[in-house]
């Protein structure tokens, strides 16, 4: 049983005060599918255009991730252009053209409908992200949602409705704020699981994430950097470890308990993918590097 | 064998959207001393004028706090006047008068300087914080500073020169950020580490806190918050908390471990300080109300 991912292909461009890359594999599917696949086989759901690199593909089906709701399309890629500055913390975006994302619907494979076990609906227009549970049921398995700023302005009403369909949100602290309309992110949280799903986690960047359950509440930091190389798609891979490592467990439903070791999961793997260019790092990362970072993780916070 | 505390004793004004209050206690030895008498015996020594409020010394008595280097000078009490916006993270200092405060030099008890195993060096100007390490000693027991922006953009020098007689620095992430001129905090920590203490803790506030070792890292978040009534002193509440634990404890030395449990204590007793204006909720705390949010605590932090 696999995670089905669906949301953004781009190809990024990225600067930062110490380097500049073009044609990066970006987009919040790319992220979190590669993450996911580091715990359990993939699918994805999403568009490219003809100008979509081979290697690219090519990492993809390395990572034995299933396109079959890929779209290849006449069009050109969804490009993202940003700049970080000195704080990491502090990025502006340059340009943004949607290409063949702009007219998109998603497209979920037969077979992928099939065998997904956990849902994640990686960021991406609330609309596409109701079409994928449309496609494959919000009954069985376990659904996550990922949004932004973005939507919660211009597309509140699909967001909302979509919150009764889902099992997780999944937003930023920024956000979680900016659609409670509240300076609490406690408050903010707390709210946000009264509108819908059984569990929101607010991500808080550099300090960590939050998990709100109806009776429970988990908090970690993030895993501690002395230095963030590019952080674009972090919290893309931090869902995407967490729903990759969820599906791993071959339960039928899930805990708060394992949402909190997913959050583990999900903080480490985020924490790879801010130490180099795309999902680089996420690449050469092997099972035992993984596992000591895990490790390092449990100590760090740790305390009686 | 008790806490030493020094540091400054004030009379606070403070304005939220809620409400307003005039001629609180205020001062970091203030909320250090009164978080610190939850776990330990606590000498403390400031200097307070003669406007300052009978039933404030009443406060330190009832917490067995011993007053022997407290001075009562003829003038008026330091006074601070703030005001907090919707987020309360927003602050803004409206009206500080130091009146005593100015030309105080502290003077450190006989019998204080022969109880003292934690030796607590509450926000204060360098020189007073060298002042009190000069009478105590820096050789036995365990000395912690706490400082702010101020200081290190106005008496850096003095600031550096002390980081070589204490065991633990402890300041805001921003504060260490801009000592050490990096936006990365975890860097700043890192080198702040190498400037002299054995430990370095950067607090975030509602993110929680750092600790630094020389091969250890520890971070929790803060204690989660539904509304925050006033944060005020949350800080100093603390480190007075997690010197009074260390004091607790009756060892000669305190390991990384130590430190790390230190740390929950002084974040579930800062939790109760942004629960009601002043030092108000510390004194209502019993120790089965602490107890169930500590347990509480570790339940939010835990994850396998």
């Amino acid at each position: 049983m696999s995670v089905l991912v669906s949301g953004s292909i781009a190809l990024d461009h990225v600067k930062t005060k110490k380097a500049a890359q073009e044609n990066l594999l970006g987009g919040s599917a790319s992220y979190a599918a590669i993450a996911a696949s580091f715990f359990a086989p993939v699918g994805m759901v999403g568009v490219v255009g003809r100008d979509f690199p081979e290697e690219h593909l090519e990492l993809f089906k390395q990572r034995r991730i299933d396109l079959e709701g890929v779209e290849f399309s006449e069009g050109e890629t969804f490009r993202w252009t940003g700049e970080y500055m000195d704080d990491m913390n502090d990025r502006e975006t340059l340009e943004v053209a949607l290409n063949v994302l702009e007219s998109w619907r998603p497209k979920v494979g037969e077979s992928q409908k099939n065998s997904t076990r956990v849902n994640l609906l990686a960021n991406s227009h609330p609309v596409n992200q109701h079409s994928v549970v449309d496609q494959v049921g919000d009954g069985p398995g376990f659904t996550i949602a990922d949004t932004m700023d973005l939507w919660i302005q211009i597309s509140r009403h699909e967001l909302e409705s979509l919150l009764h369909r889902i099992d997780l949100l999944v937003l930023n602290d920024s956000e979680a704020k900016l659609m409670m309309d509240t300076p609490n992110v406690v408050a903010a949280g707390t709210q946000l699981r009264e509108m819908g799903p059984k569990f929101v986690i607010v991500k808080k960047g550099e300090h960590g994430a939050m998990l709100f359950g109806e009776d429970d509440f988990f908090a970690c930091p993030a895993f501690p950097l002395q230095e963030v190389f590019d952080p674009t798609g972090a919290g893309d891979s931090f869902i995407g470890g967490f729903a990759g490592y969820l599906a791993s467990l071959g339960k039928d439903s899930y805990d708060f308990a394992d949402l909190a070791g997913a959050i583990a999961r999900g903080t480490v793997l985020a924490s790879f993918t801010c130490e180099s260019f795309s999902t680089h790092a996420l690449h050469d990362l092997d099972r035992a590097a993984f596992d000591e970072r895990l490790d390092a993780f449990h100590r760090i916070c740790r305390f009686s």
